[in-house]
């Protein structure tokens, strides 16, 4: 089943069921209004949803045509996103660049940050900042939406409450993060609005691809339409989404519509630190971790942040090279100041 | 205005009007079916809201008994909970007692958090945890909910984006709290659900008490039914609400029913580390608080953090001695593993 969020000039949008080829859709907002009202009652709202889809694919209900563009991120706006940083191969580089050794620990115990929630940008919105030396970059990663995780669940059973799958451009202020993390409260300012893919889609969409927690398929990241990265998001996430879960539900429940995030997808191919695509590698999710390698192997950064006027993509294809959850697709740009005597 | 949402068996609860003296309520359902659908469309419902509260105080309506134990926090749910460090003294003296100096930004520059928003304990729900030896403590403090706030917005009409007041109890696990940090991604853990006061209050409520985006009244905490704080929260708060608002928007737009903390409210007075009530002093509205100054005066801590059975109440009196915000007040309590194999 594959579930998206059509704007309607509400704050929630309006949920709609998706066919497999994202082309068509038909309303589902009879069934639930929302996607979050639908999590809010899965297990009843769910079947239903799903008879809704299979007359979809029959043309057996009233159906328009899917825009990507049209959508909103399927959560809108959520009541907790929490991003992971299961490719410690990724926290071991970055740490590496700055001379700064990565406990053993980190193998062992996940990274996991909380971030804002309130404000999703819709997959195709402009990211739009005020100034461009914030150094503005993308992350490409895989997220899952859960049902309600009581406290002190384990990751086994964590795995069970992953009610969906989607895509996320983590967006991050490079410039801003190291004196933030130096104030040691974590992030804020350094992650802005993040943006998801038009679609979630139910894990078992996903047929072989979803294993052990994991997605196993390439994430293509471009960069101003030239290939960025295809890391595999399957190899070297060294903690599944279910582990993540539980890491996140040890002290507290999580409330149906929780998104965890896998941090940025990275491989480490070979035991080095990956390479770009045009010297056969996998590429990169994000351009600190390509500024790193260019740092650790040449001595310093060549490929600069994000610039207005500089469009990011991230989608993962199918075996027969299908969009799954189509685009995320944002074009940088200038905000200008809203308040003139801040 | 005072509002509060009662438990009616779903997540959002029901939204009622309270008298001044928090002793009646009436149902207010039929204008916004819940706290977050109010805050969303505000100009609009707001005055229709006003209108129901003076006919409550004219008992021209229906009114039922309110009682305080059948309220979930206004919010039982949010998009948005995020935590200053507005009393920057409780900051210098908590890195003094770990022999850390405190840069001059602190200052300046607020220290702010992510925090979890999407499972509010209830005011009089239990704090219930797993393990003792986590260091559970309260943490006193004063919140504000935001309308939308427009990125880049400034102190002065980020001031003016305050539409309700409340108090909240910010649970946290000392034990957790260095190990997380050390990390350098900020809380996660260490801040499990936070539970807020029965009823939040339109600014105009607070009358005088309410002055440049600060609240000054004192804050009575109480442990095991006996006095601990009365930290004033006008007092020695270096960042108004306003300030924090700004903070929190620098970098993406917040959302309406964003929730906002002051950090723990703390008094140093005449110019040493506070004093405990018994000796004159202010008190101390969290139990770390007074451990670091009796650390720094005698050698070590000597009061434990909150054992199973401890019970915390949290409230604010207006000058006539009523409840302004009706109390919280959480025992502690013991959660067995809900899953015997995590």
């Amino acid at each position: 089943m594959k579930l998206a969020t059509l704007k309607d000039g509400s704050r929630d949008g309006r949920l709609v069921v998706v066919n497999d080829r994202l082309t068509f859709c038909t309303d589902a907002s009879h069934i639930a209004p929302t996607l979050q009202t639908a999590l809010d009652d899965w297990d009843e709202v769910a079947p239903k949803l799903k008879l809704l889809c299979e007359s979809l694919s029959h043309e057996a209900v009233p159906t328009i045509r899917f825009h990507e563009h049209e959508a909103l991120s399927p959560l809108p706006r959520a009541y907790q996103w929490a991003d992971g940083s299961a490719y410690v191969n990724h926290v071991e580089l970055v740490r590496k660049a700055r001379g700064a050794k990565m406990p053993e620990s980190f193998w062992t115990d996940p990274l996991m940050y909380q971030g804002g929630s309130d404000t999703f940008l819709a997959p195709r919105d402009p990211v739009r900042m005020r100034n461009e030396a914030w150094g503005i970059d993308m992350e490409g990663e895989i997220a899952v939406i859960t049902g309600d995780v009581p406290m002190g669940t384990g990751p086994a059973k964590a795995r069970e409450a992953i009610l969906l799958v989607l895509l996320v451009n983590d967006v991050s202020l490079r410039g801003l993060i190291p004196a933030e993390l130096s104030k040691g409260f974590g992030f804020f300012q350094s992650k802005p609005s993040s943006a998801f893919s038009p679609v979630a889609v139910t894990p078992d969409e996903l047929g072989d691809a979803w294993k052990g927690g994991k997605l196993h398929l390439p994430l293509h990241v471009d960069l101003n339409g030239a290939p960025f990265g295809r890391a595999n998001a399957g190899i070297d996430m060294t903690f599944d989404f279910g582990e993540l879960i539980a890491h996140a539900a040890r002290t507290r429940s999580l409330s149906a519509g929780t998104i965890i995030g896998s941090g940025t997808v990275s491989n480490k191919l070979d035991g080095g630190p990956g390479k770009p695509l045009d010297q056969g590698g996998a590429g990169y999710s994000c351009i600190a971790e390509q500024r790193v390698v260019e740092t650790l192997l040449e001595g310093e950064a060549r490929t600069p942040f994000l610039k207005f006027g500089d469009t990011v993509r991230i989608e993962m294809l199918d075996g027969n090279g299908h969009s799954i959850f189509g685009a995320i697709e944002q074009t940088v740009e200038k905000l200008e100041a809203v308040d003139p005597h801040p």
